[in-house]
Protein backbone atom coordinates (compact mmCIF):
# COMPACT_ATOMS: atom_id res chain seq x y z
CA UNK A 1 0.00 0.00 0.00
CA UNK A 2 1.30 3.76 -0.68
CA UNK A 3 1.67 6.16 2.11
CA UNK A 4 -0.76 8.26 0.28
CA UNK A 5 -3.33 5.74 -0.18
CA UNK A 6 -6.17 7.14 1.74
CA UNK A 7 -7.39 4.11 3.45
CA UNK A 8 -3.94 3.41 4.65
CA UNK A 9 -3.29 6.84 5.86
CA UNK A 10 -6.13 6.18 7.87
CA UNK A 11 -4.81 2.81 9.27
CA UNK A 12 -1.51 4.51 10.31
CA UNK A 13 -3.44 7.82 12.06
CA UNK A 14 -5.67 5.23 14.24
CA UNK A 15 -2.29 3.34 15.26
CA UNK A 16 -0.73 6.46 16.15
CA UNK A 17 -3.92 7.89 18.42
CA UNK A 18 -4.12 4.41 20.16
CA UNK A 19 -0.42 5.12 20.96
CA UNK A 20 -1.12 8.52 22.19
CA UNK A 21 -4.46 8.65 23.52
CA UNK A 22 -5.97 4.92 24.07
CA UNK A 23 -8.94 3.20 22.65
CA UNK A 24 -11.74 4.49 24.27
CA UNK A 25 -10.54 7.96 24.00
CA UNK A 26 -10.79 7.96 20.32
CA UNK A 27 -13.84 8.22 18.14
CA UNK A 28 -14.32 8.08 14.65
CA UNK A 29 -14.49 11.75 14.37
CA UNK A 30 -11.13 12.81 15.74
CA UNK A 31 -9.42 9.72 13.54
CA UNK A 32 -11.09 11.24 10.12
CA UNK A 33 -10.00 14.43 11.55
CA UNK A 34 -6.59 13.17 12.61
CA UNK A 35 -6.17 11.17 9.20
CA UNK A 36 -6.96 14.32 6.95
CA UNK A 37 -10.45 12.31 5.69
CA UNK A 38 -13.73 13.04 5.88
CA UNK A 39 -15.57 11.46 8.43
CA UNK A 40 -17.98 9.41 5.46
CA UNK A 41 -14.82 8.15 3.72
CA UNK A 42 -13.98 6.55 6.95
CA UNK A 43 -16.84 4.62 7.12
CA UNK A 44 -16.95 4.06 3.20
CA UNK A 45 -13.50 2.18 3.92
CA UNK A 46 -14.46 0.72 7.05
CA UNK A 47 -17.82 -0.17 7.19
CA UNK A 48 -17.33 -2.30 10.45
CA UNK A 49 -16.57 1.13 12.15
CA UNK A 50 -14.42 1.84 14.99
CA UNK A 51 -13.58 -1.52 16.04
CA UNK A 52 -12.51 -2.51 12.74
CA UNK A 53 -9.88 0.38 12.03
CA UNK A 54 -9.03 -0.44 15.71
CA UNK A 55 -8.10 -3.69 14.84
CA UNK A 56 -6.37 -3.03 11.41
CA UNK A 57 -4.46 -0.41 13.18
CA UNK A 58 -3.49 -2.92 15.99
CA UNK A 59 -2.55 -5.49 13.14
CA UNK A 60 -0.67 -2.30 11.01
CA UNK A 61 1.70 -1.94 14.52
CA UNK A 62 1.75 -5.71 14.66
CA UNK A 63 3.17 -6.33 11.44
CA UNK A 64 5.88 -3.21 11.66
CA UNK A 65 6.84 -4.96 15.16
CA UNK A 66 7.05 -7.99 14.10
CA UNK A 67 9.25 -7.00 11.10
CA UNK A 68 11.90 -5.60 13.76
CA UNK A 69 11.75 -8.84 15.72
CA UNK A 70 12.60 -11.19 12.66
CA UNK A 71 15.08 -8.84 10.91
CA UNK A 72 18.87 -9.67 12.79
CA UNK A 73 17.51 -13.20 14.00
CA UNK A 74 20.80 -14.22 12.17
CA UNK A 75 22.54 -12.36 14.67
CA UNK A 76 20.68 -14.04 17.41
CA UNK A 77 18.39 -14.01 19.96
CA UNK A 78 20.52 -10.63 22.11
CA UNK A 79 20.65 -8.66 19.37
CA UNK A 80 16.65 -9.21 18.48
CA UNK A 81 16.13 -8.10 21.96
CA UNK A 82 18.04 -4.97 20.82
CA UNK A 83 16.34 -4.24 18.03
CA UNK A 84 12.96 -4.55 19.58
CA UNK A 85 14.46 -2.32 22.92
CA UNK A 86 15.98 0.24 20.32
CA UNK A 87 12.57 0.63 18.89
CA UNK A 88 10.74 1.26 21.28
CA UNK A 89 13.47 4.00 22.62
CA UNK A 90 13.56 5.80 19.49
CA UNK A 91 9.70 5.75 19.40
CA UNK A 92 9.26 7.53 23.39
CA UNK A 93 12.17 9.81 22.28
CA UNK A 94 10.95 10.79 19.62
CA UNK A 95 7.68 11.30 20.61
CA UNK A 96 8.98 13.46 23.93
CA UNK A 97 7.43 10.35 25.69
CA UNK A 98 3.53 10.69 24.74
CA UNK A 99 3.41 7.68 22.47
CA UNK A 100 3.32 4.11 23.54
CA UNK A 101 2.51 0.88 22.60
CA UNK A 102 -1.17 0.60 20.34
CA UNK A 103 -1.31 -2.62 21.18
CA UNK A 104 -1.19 -2.56 24.96
CA UNK A 105 -3.36 0.20 24.68
CA UNK A 106 -5.67 -1.76 23.63
CA UNK A 107 -5.00 -4.74 25.60
CA UNK A 108 -6.03 -2.87 28.90
CA UNK A 109 -9.28 -1.51 28.06
CA UNK A 110 -12.93 -3.14 28.10
CA UNK A 111 -13.97 -2.53 24.55
CA UNK A 112 -17.62 -1.36 24.28
CA UNK A 113 -19.92 -4.09 22.41
CA UNK A 114 -19.12 -7.25 21.80
CA UNK A 115 -16.96 -6.68 18.40
CA UNK A 116 -13.48 -8.92 20.16
CA UNK A 117 -11.42 -7.84 16.49
CA UNK A 118 -9.42 -5.27 18.25
CA UNK A 119 -8.61 -7.44 21.36
CA UNK A 120 -7.81 -10.48 18.95
CA UNK A 121 -5.51 -8.31 17.07
CA UNK A 122 -3.26 -7.46 20.37
CA UNK A 123 -3.52 -10.85 21.70
CA UNK A 124 -2.50 -12.25 18.20
CA UNK A 125 0.30 -9.32 17.83
CA UNK A 126 1.36 -10.55 21.25
CA UNK A 127 2.02 -13.72 20.19
CA UNK A 128 3.85 -13.42 17.34
CA UNK A 129 6.41 -11.23 19.13
CA UNK A 130 7.03 -13.83 21.72
CA UNK A 131 6.93 -16.52 18.81
CA UNK A 132 9.21 -14.09 17.18
CA UNK A 133 11.59 -13.88 19.83
CA UNK A 134 11.37 -17.93 20.94
CA UNK A 135 12.61 -18.73 17.11
CA UNK A 136 15.44 -16.77 17.76
CA UNK A 137 16.29 -18.13 21.02
CA UNK A 138 15.50 -21.83 19.89
CA UNK A 139 18.07 -21.23 16.70
CA UNK A 140 20.18 -20.47 19.29
CA UNK A 141 19.63 -23.63 20.69
CA UNK A 142 17.74 -23.27 23.67
CA UNK A 143 15.03 -25.86 24.15
CA UNK A 144 11.56 -25.18 23.25
CA UNK A 145 10.03 -24.73 26.63
CA UNK A 146 12.69 -22.16 28.10
CA UNK A 147 12.96 -20.27 24.87
CA UNK A 148 9.01 -19.96 24.87
CA UNK A 149 8.88 -18.80 28.56
CA UNK A 150 11.96 -16.17 27.89
CA UNK A 151 10.11 -14.83 25.09
CA UNK A 152 6.80 -14.28 26.97
CA UNK A 153 9.00 -13.06 29.52
CA UNK A 154 10.69 -10.54 27.42
CA UNK A 155 7.56 -9.27 25.60
CA UNK A 156 6.12 -8.87 28.74
CA UNK A 157 8.70 -6.99 30.46
CA UNK A 158 9.25 -4.35 27.56
CA UNK A 159 6.18 -3.79 27.16
CA UNK A 160 5.87 -2.94 31.07
CA UNK A 161 8.68 -1.14 30.85
CA UNK A 162 7.60 1.11 27.50
CA UNK A 163 4.67 2.12 29.58
CA UNK A 164 6.80 2.86 33.14
CA UNK A 165 9.49 5.30 30.59
CA UNK A 166 5.95 6.97 29.48
CA UNK A 167 4.94 7.14 32.77
CA UNK A 168 7.90 8.59 34.09
CA UNK A 169 9.17 10.53 30.99
CA UNK A 170 12.03 8.96 30.86
CA UNK A 171 14.05 6.63 29.07
CA UNK A 172 15.58 4.80 32.32
CA UNK A 173 12.77 1.94 33.25
CA UNK A 174 13.32 0.70 29.50
CA UNK A 175 17.25 0.98 29.61
CA UNK A 176 17.20 -0.64 33.32
CA UNK A 177 14.41 -3.63 32.10
CA UNK A 178 16.59 -4.04 28.56
CA UNK A 179 19.60 -4.59 30.78
CA UNK A 180 17.94 -6.82 33.05
CA UNK A 181 17.40 -8.96 29.99
CA UNK A 182 20.20 -8.72 27.79
CA UNK A 183 21.43 -10.21 30.96
CA UNK A 184 19.53 -13.38 31.43
CA UNK A 185 20.00 -13.65 27.83
CA UNK A 186 23.98 -13.68 28.29
CA UNK A 187 23.05 -16.31 31.23
CA UNK A 188 21.35 -18.69 28.56
CA UNK A 189 24.49 -18.39 26.75
CA UNK A 190 23.07 -16.07 24.14
CA UNK A 191 25.28 -12.67 25.21
CA UNK A 192 25.36 -9.79 22.61
CA UNK A 193 28.15 -10.13 20.14
CA UNK A 194 29.71 -7.27 18.57
CA UNK B 1 -11.16 5.79 55.98
CA UNK B 2 -15.11 4.17 56.34
CA UNK B 3 -16.07 1.98 53.40
CA UNK B 4 -19.18 3.97 53.56
CA UNK B 5 -17.52 6.91 53.52
CA UNK B 6 -18.61 9.05 50.25
CA UNK B 7 -15.22 10.50 49.39
CA UNK B 8 -13.92 6.99 50.03
CA UNK B 9 -16.39 5.02 47.65
CA UNK B 10 -15.77 7.62 44.83
CA UNK B 11 -12.04 7.09 44.70
CA UNK B 12 -12.69 3.09 44.95
CA UNK B 13 -15.17 3.34 42.33
CA UNK B 14 -12.64 5.57 40.14
CA UNK B 15 -9.70 2.88 40.56
CA UNK B 16 -12.35 0.30 39.30
CA UNK B 17 -13.08 2.54 36.12
CA UNK B 18 -9.52 2.56 35.85
CA UNK B 19 -9.35 -0.68 35.81
CA UNK B 20 -11.71 -1.58 33.77
CA UNK B 21 -11.78 1.14 31.03
CA UNK B 22 -8.75 3.44 31.48
CA UNK B 23 -8.39 6.81 31.94
CA UNK B 24 -9.66 8.90 29.26
CA UNK B 25 -12.73 7.14 28.11
CA UNK B 26 -14.26 7.57 32.22
CA UNK B 27 -15.91 10.93 32.58
CA UNK B 28 -16.48 12.55 36.24
CA UNK B 29 -20.47 12.27 35.59
CA UNK B 30 -19.90 7.95 34.35
CA UNK B 31 -17.74 8.16 37.92
CA UNK B 32 -20.61 9.38 39.99
CA UNK B 33 -22.83 7.10 38.65
CA UNK B 34 -20.35 3.87 39.35
CA UNK B 35 -20.22 5.17 42.71
CA UNK B 36 -23.72 5.87 43.30
CA UNK B 37 -23.37 9.29 44.14
CA UNK B 38 -24.72 12.65 42.64
CA UNK B 39 -22.34 14.64 40.25
CA UNK B 40 -22.68 17.70 42.58
CA UNK B 41 -20.75 15.56 45.47
CA UNK B 42 -17.94 14.49 42.76
CA UNK B 43 -16.77 18.39 42.87
CA UNK B 44 -17.64 18.94 46.12
CA UNK B 45 -15.36 16.14 47.74
CA UNK B 46 -12.71 16.64 44.57
CA UNK B 47 -12.99 20.56 43.01
CA UNK B 48 -9.74 19.52 41.50
CA UNK B 49 -12.11 17.42 39.16
CA UNK B 50 -11.03 14.50 37.36
CA UNK B 51 -7.93 14.63 37.34
CA UNK B 52 -7.44 14.95 40.93
CA UNK B 53 -10.15 11.98 41.96
CA UNK B 54 -7.76 10.33 39.40
CA UNK B 55 -4.43 10.85 41.44
CA UNK B 56 -6.25 9.67 44.54
CA UNK B 57 -7.42 6.93 42.83
CA UNK B 58 -4.11 5.66 41.58
CA UNK B 59 -2.76 6.42 44.69
CA UNK B 60 -5.37 3.95 46.45
CA UNK B 61 -4.38 1.79 44.10
CA UNK B 62 -0.73 2.37 44.88
CA UNK B 63 -1.53 1.62 48.91
CA UNK B 64 -3.51 -1.43 48.29
CA UNK B 65 -0.78 -3.24 46.37
CA UNK B 66 2.28 -1.36 48.01
CA UNK B 67 0.58 -3.42 51.22
CA UNK B 68 0.92 -6.73 49.51
CA UNK B 69 4.44 -5.67 48.73
CA UNK B 70 5.53 -5.61 52.24
CA UNK B 71 3.67 -7.99 53.88
CA UNK B 72 5.76 -11.38 53.35
CA UNK B 73 9.32 -9.09 53.24
CA UNK B 74 10.83 -11.60 56.68
CA UNK B 75 9.71 -14.52 54.67
CA UNK B 76 12.15 -13.27 51.35
CA UNK B 77 11.69 -11.81 48.05
CA UNK B 78 10.20 -15.11 46.16
CA UNK B 79 7.30 -14.95 48.99
CA UNK B 80 6.73 -10.82 47.90
CA UNK B 81 6.42 -12.07 44.06
CA UNK B 82 4.38 -14.95 44.85
CA UNK B 83 2.13 -12.88 46.47
CA UNK B 84 2.05 -9.96 44.21
CA UNK B 85 0.95 -12.21 41.28
CA UNK B 86 -1.32 -13.91 43.41
CA UNK B 87 -2.82 -10.53 43.68
CA UNK B 88 -3.16 -9.76 40.06
CA UNK B 89 -4.26 -13.46 39.03
CA UNK B 90 -7.30 -12.97 41.87
CA UNK B 91 -8.07 -9.57 40.03
CA UNK B 92 -8.36 -11.04 36.66
CA UNK B 93 -9.80 -13.89 37.27
CA UNK B 94 -12.62 -12.44 40.28
CA UNK B 95 -13.51 -9.88 37.36
CA UNK B 96 -13.29 -12.36 34.44
CA UNK B 97 -10.70 -10.85 32.82
CA UNK B 98 -12.09 -7.49 32.63
CA UNK B 99 -9.82 -5.37 35.53
CA UNK B 100 -6.51 -4.80 35.07
CA UNK B 101 -4.02 -2.36 36.79
CA UNK B 102 -5.32 1.49 37.17
CA UNK B 103 -1.62 2.84 37.43
CA UNK B 104 -1.00 0.90 34.35
CA UNK B 105 -3.94 2.43 32.43
CA UNK B 106 -3.29 5.74 34.07
CA UNK B 107 0.60 5.27 32.40
CA UNK B 108 -0.17 4.57 29.05
CA UNK B 109 -2.71 7.59 28.23
CA UNK B 110 -1.94 11.01 27.52
CA UNK B 111 -3.65 12.98 29.72
CA UNK B 112 -5.76 15.96 28.47
CA UNK B 113 -4.73 19.58 29.97
CA UNK B 114 -1.61 20.34 31.81
CA UNK B 115 -2.65 18.53 35.15
CA UNK B 116 0.24 16.11 35.73
CA UNK B 117 -1.05 14.78 39.45
CA UNK B 118 -2.44 11.58 37.96
CA UNK B 119 0.57 10.74 35.68
CA UNK B 120 2.76 11.94 39.06
CA UNK B 121 0.88 9.45 40.77
CA UNK B 122 1.30 6.70 38.62
CA UNK B 123 5.14 7.51 38.84
CA UNK B 124 5.48 7.10 42.92
CA UNK B 125 2.97 3.50 42.42
CA UNK B 126 5.57 2.18 39.81
CA UNK B 127 8.43 3.43 42.38
CA UNK B 128 7.24 2.32 45.26
CA UNK B 129 6.38 -1.31 43.97
CA UNK B 130 10.22 -1.19 43.00
CA UNK B 131 11.42 -0.13 46.41
CA UNK B 132 9.30 -2.81 47.96
CA UNK B 133 10.65 -5.60 45.61
CA UNK B 134 14.31 -4.01 45.85
CA UNK B 135 14.28 -3.74 49.61
CA UNK B 136 12.92 -7.78 50.24
CA UNK B 137 16.33 -8.81 47.55
CA UNK B 138 18.34 -6.43 49.39
CA UNK B 139 17.57 -7.92 52.89
CA UNK B 140 18.31 -11.35 51.15
CA UNK B 141 21.59 -10.59 50.71
CA UNK B 142 21.76 -9.21 47.31
CA UNK B 143 24.10 -5.83 46.52
CA UNK B 144 22.39 -2.29 45.62
CA UNK B 145 22.65 -2.63 41.90
CA UNK B 146 21.14 -6.23 41.31
CA UNK B 147 18.25 -5.88 43.84
CA UNK B 148 17.40 -2.37 42.11
CA UNK B 149 17.45 -3.48 38.11
CA UNK B 150 15.84 -7.31 39.47
CA UNK B 151 12.63 -5.35 41.41
CA UNK B 152 12.44 -2.81 38.04
CA UNK B 153 12.41 -6.12 35.61
CA UNK B 154 9.98 -7.67 37.74
CA UNK B 155 6.96 -4.89 38.28
CA UNK B 156 7.45 -3.84 34.48
CA UNK B 157 7.10 -7.88 33.76
CA UNK B 158 4.31 -8.06 35.75
CA UNK B 159 2.55 -5.27 34.45
CA UNK B 160 2.99 -6.37 31.01
CA UNK B 161 2.06 -9.98 31.74
CA UNK B 162 -1.19 -8.69 33.32
CA UNK B 163 -2.09 -6.86 30.40
CA UNK B 164 -1.42 -9.89 28.07
CA UNK B 165 -3.45 -12.22 30.39
CA UNK B 166 -6.32 -9.54 30.08
CA UNK B 167 -6.12 -9.17 26.32
CA UNK B 168 -6.31 -13.13 26.33
CA UNK B 169 -8.65 -13.72 28.92
CA UNK B 170 -6.07 -16.27 30.36
CA UNK B 171 -4.20 -16.38 33.12
CA UNK B 172 -1.57 -18.31 31.39
CA UNK B 173 1.04 -15.12 30.30
CA UNK B 174 0.98 -13.91 33.96
CA UNK B 175 1.98 -17.66 35.18
CA UNK B 176 4.71 -18.19 32.40
CA UNK B 177 6.24 -14.92 33.21
CA UNK B 178 5.46 -15.33 36.88
CA UNK B 179 7.22 -18.49 36.90
CA UNK B 180 10.18 -17.33 34.54
CA UNK B 181 10.70 -14.51 37.40
CA UNK B 182 10.72 -16.92 40.54
CA UNK B 183 13.37 -18.81 38.45
CA UNK B 184 15.26 -16.00 37.90
CA UNK B 185 15.53 -14.97 41.96
CA UNK B 186 16.03 -18.76 42.42
CA UNK B 187 19.35 -18.34 40.02
CA UNK B 188 19.94 -15.21 42.51
CA UNK B 189 20.04 -17.16 46.02
CA UNK B 190 16.62 -16.69 46.59
CA UNK B 191 14.41 -19.36 45.89
CA UNK B 192 10.92 -19.48 47.00
CA UNK B 193 10.88 -21.58 51.05
CA UNK B 194 7.75 -23.08 52.30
Amino acid sequence: MQENDPRQRMVVAAADMLAVRGFNATSVRELAKHAGAPLGSVYHYFPGGKAQLTAEAVRWADERTAAVLARPAAEGPAAVLRDFLGMWRKILVDSDFHRGCPVLAVAVQDLPGDDAAPRDAAVFAFSAWSAGMATALRAAGLDHGVATGTATLVIAAVEGAVAMSRAERSVEPLDVVGAQLQQLLSSLGCPLRS
